[in-house]
This record gives structure tokens, sequence and C-alpha cells, in this order.
């Protein structure tokens, strides 16, 4: 394959899960790597070989934003892992969409974005359909194990009434940000103060749940979503956090859809320290029933960093506009 | 939703798949099942009502070829379950194309049908270009469980260096045609002689495997099938067939990829009465690896029915094109 021939790539947002994902796409003989974008003052006009420490990208460099990198490069395709909030990352994805290039974005609230603002999906699709490019929201949890797989299996589906979810993580096994993040050494009444006045907690529960209503044209009556804490039953210490028995070690967190006032829809998802039986299950009512369980789980952050990466060629092959991982060609690894 | 919105249906092969898959699409508010066609004399020209038991059908007629069905009618897609064999489906499939209609065909040389005969799969993929038309084979195995799902699981993989499938089918619970498919009450060395002279077996289980390597770009060594017979251990009756112990109750199907040397794909499919434990497995080794289990397995007949009526809406709005189920929209109740 030329140089030619490769989807250039730029990187927008180069934090942890950023730099992961520069770093997986720049494993792909399919991927050039062109340069990344970042509004970190630290970061701006550093070269991406030193900051992945892949000598490969020698000369690849950060800069402020979309307008400066395309002064120096021209992408085919932006990576983008910067913000959560659908209003947020609209904001930093249409001056790139307006240049044609498309993007592939880990933004929870990019799943299933009419569901959280129709207007604002519907001008950002308008917005690529002019420019001929493309975004997509992807992702693991969202983007794959809760919402993507279950919708899937109902491929082979004469009919549905209802699908559930359930998702355990072992927080011991993973990196220090997310021990924080679920709430570790905090008081249960802490965490779920701070879950209602939405500052803690799992984002995008509420995004695959719509995302599945979506796909099976269902009308719901309503989304519910709780959060509570995880109490830890013996003191736990891992090498990020300290929690001693009787504090929150985690969360659980359940989305639930309602129709014609009946349950429909059902994730529930757990992700705390020292959990034991970590797993994904899905099942779906219906006919024939289904009843699906990954062994460990998918585990969160290098497959999300996949799912990103994989996504490329498959959101270049599809029709330009503001797409669902469920209207592009089913996953892949790319 | 008003007729004139509906995607227009037509079905090909009126056997018992056939018949299923019809009355399926009947209850869809988005199809309009405009007549059918099979070469059965004893079928020509009967009412759909009758031969389906719904009475909704009444008046769209059995016609002997798509000629006398287009004198009547013109639906948007056919769905085609009449034979397996890439050739035979192509012959009858072309015919269809020419005019501009769609099909999506149970035939399980068409999952893959490059693999099958890439001659024969060009020149279908270049009339359903020249006439906007697209074309699909789909179903459960081939078309699911050990193909599009283990693929689909890759699209959350940074790496993968293996995949395998096993599926066992209790076929106590199944269809006398299926019982008997699979050798119950032959001797051993029967099954074994007719597997090999490909009379007897499943058809499919290769090109399950073509289609996983093609999805992920690895350019195989070869594809090796094996088929041995299940023996039964106990006597066994079921309403359609009486196998004593020591008889064939079954079949035990491999098929293995191997590149450069190593196996890099295996699917194990066993098929017998009294199987206990019917379930799908999928392991895909590299990183994350990840262990799905189906628990009890997605049922054969009625989700293959379920997948090829499913498949109507995602395949209209496909590119114009021979099309594989990896390259159109991810699989979703339709």
């Amino acid at each position: 394959m030329t140089t030619q021939n490769k989807i250039k790539v730029a990187q927008f947002g180069l934090g942890p899960i950023g730099l992961e994902a520069l770093k997986l796409a720049a494993s792909k003989p399919w991927a050039d790597i062109v340069g990344g974008v970042d509004i970190a003052p630290e970061k701006i006009g550093r070269d991406l070989a030193e900051l992945t420490g892949l000598p490969a990208l020698a000369g690849r460099k950060v800069y402020p934003d979309i307008e400066a990198l395309l002064a120096a490069a021209r992408p085919d395709v932006v990576l983008h892992t910067s913000v959560s909030k659908f209003a947020a990352a609209a904001a930093q994805i249409e001056p790139i969409v307006q240049h044609g290039i498309s993007v592939v974005s880990s933004s929870e609230e990019l799943l299933c974005p009419a569901f959280r603002d129709a207007h604002l999906a519907a001008r950002l699709d308008s917005l690529c359909q002019r420019h001929n490019a493309r975004v997509l929201g992807t992702g693991v949890n969202p983007g794959f194990v809760m919402d993507v797989l279950p919708v899937v299996m109902t491929g082979v589906s004469r009919s549905v009434s209802r699908v559930s979810a359930q998702r355990v993580v072992n927080a011991t096994t993973r990196r220090g940000p997310l021990q924080r993040k679920i709430g570790s050494g905090w008081t249960p009444a802490e965490f779920e103060r701070r879950f209602a006045e939405g500052s803690a907690g799992h984002a995008g529960l509420k995004d695959s749940v719509a995302l599945i209503a979506h796909c099976l044209g269902w009308k719901l009556d309503n989304i519910t979503e709780t959060g509570r804490a995880m109490v830890a039953d013996h003191d736990i210490t891992t090498p990020h956090v300290q929690v001693k028995k009787g504090q929150c070690c985690g969360l659980h967190q359940v989305g639930v859809a309602t129709m014609n006032g009946r349950s429909v829809i059902e994730l529930d998802l757990k992700m705390y320290l020292d959990a034991p039986d970590p797993h994904d299950a899905i099942q779906i009512e219906g006919e024939p029933p289904l009843r699906v369980r990954i062994e460990g789980g998918v585990a969160g952050d290098h497959a999300t960093v996949a799912a990103v990466v994989n996504a490329v060629p498959r959101v270049l092959a599809a029709r330009p506009g503001l797409r669902v991982m469920t209207d592009i060609a089913a996953p892949c690894l790319a």
C-alpha cells in the first residue's frame, strides 16, 4: 500500500485515550498519521513521535486547532476523543466537517445524538451532507456491549419484546482515573449526591438505551436512570486508591426505558473495586429468546480505542451524514 | 404507513422455509406481499392465502417464473429460499436482478460467494450494479452465529490472532427433514461415505470460514473440512426417526483454516439427537481476548427466516452490488 492510498488520520485530543488511539492507528497498514490537535499549551507544537514514543511519527506535530493543522496537512478522518457532551463535541466537530473531513468520536453523547438534541443533530447531519463528510460516535460502553451488540443479536429475532443487559467491571484491574471517577473512598452519600448533580457516574447509559430503542423503532414513554454507591465490605488498597470498609468502592447504575407503561429495556452496570465475576450479559426476550454472556467482559479502555480506530474504514465508506453505529457496516477489526 | 410506501415483497421458493419467510414478512408493517414463484406444478396458480393460511394474502398467486410474476406485480425485493449452491442460485437470481429487483437469499453459498466462484460473483456483482439491484446471502448458520457474530465481536479488538466457534444443536427438538439430513439411523460408515461424496452434512461451514477470513483480510493457505458421524449411545425415538444404539444420530463437522501453516480459524459444529447442553460459543484470541457463549444456542429454522426478512430494509439501503452481511448495516430486527 502506498502512502497515497492510505487513509490520512489526525488525532483530536491527546489525553490518555487519544494517545492510545493514535498509537493503535499508527500500527495499521492503512493509516498515515498526519498530526494532532490539542488545546493544552504544554502540548502544542510538540512532536507526536515524542508524545507517543513512536519514532515513525517524527515530524507530525500538535496544533492548537483544526485550522492550524490544515495549514500543514489534510486528514481524511479525525479521531476525536476529548469530551463527553454532544454540544461540546459538536462545537469541536463542526469546523472539521466544514472542510469535508470525517470524524470518529468517543464522545458518549454522539452514540445516538438525536436523543440528546434533535435540532443540533439535524444541523450537524445537514452540515455533513453539504460537505461530504461523516460523523460517528462509538466505543465499548456506550458503543458496543450494552447497545450495538444487543441490537445485532436481534438480527436473528422474529420478534422482540424486551432487551436487558448487565455489565460487571472489576475496577481494581483498571486505571487510576477510572477508580477515582467511580467514587472510590467517598462516602456512599457523597457518591449519590454527586451522581444526582451529574458530576459522578458513568456517562452514556441513557444513550445506550436510546440507541436500542431507535433501532427497534420503539417510541418510549421515558428513560430513567438511577445511580447508587457500591459499598466496600472490606478494606481495599490499589496502586491508585485506598478504600475502607463502608466507603464507596464503585457504582451501580441502571437505565430503564418504558413503553406503554411496561419496562422494555433495562441496562444494569456495576463498576467497582474487587468485583467478583466480571462479565457482560445480554438477554433478548422474544422469539427466539436469546441469552448471551461474555466471560470476563470486554475490557473498557483498550477496546474503546479499538472501536474508534476500527470504525474508520467503515465510516469513510458510509453515506455522508451524522451516522450511528447501526447504520454503517457491521463492526469488524480494521 | 400507506401501501405506496411499503416494500413490495415476493417469495421465490415455497417449501417449508419459504412459507415461513412469507408468513413472517406478511406480519411486518413495512411489507406488502405481492406474489410467489415456484416451479412445482402443484403450487403454480395457487393463492398465497391458501398456502400460508393468512387470509390477508388473498389474491396473491404463485407463478412459475419471475417473468410471469412481473406480468402481475412488481416486487422491490425477492426472498429466495430454494437452493444451496451458488451456481444454481445465480441462475435463478440473475433474471430477477436484470429487472432491477433486489434479492435476499438463504442460499448457503451466497454467504461469501467470491469464495465459491470469483468469476461468477464478479459477473453477478456487475449485473447488480448495471441494474441498480442488491443481492445478499444470509441466515443463521451460515449467516450469523459462526461467522457474522464472531466478525462483529472483532469490532472491539485491537488485534486478532485466531477465531474459533462451537455450535451444539440438539436435533431432537428440530423438524423431521433435519433429523434425517444429519444421518439419523444410518450406520456411521454410511454417513461418512455420504459426507465424503457431498450428499450429507451441513452446507455452509466452509462459507462461514471464508467470510471470517474475508473480513479480517486474511490470505489463507487453505480451508479443510471433516465430517464424522455422532454415534448413539442409547436407542432414540423421535416423532420422525428411530435410531438404535450404535447407529448414526447426527454429525460432527469441523472447518479449519490455516495461514502460514498455523490454524487461525476453527469452526466446530455438532448437530445430533439428544445432544446435551445445546449452545453457541465464540472465542477471539487477540487483544483483548473475548469469550462469548449463547446459552441454548440460536434456534436454526425460525431464526434463519428472521435473518432473511430482517435483512430486507438494510439490503435496499445498501449500495447496488453483490453484498455480504458484513458490508451492509449491522444486523437488526426489522
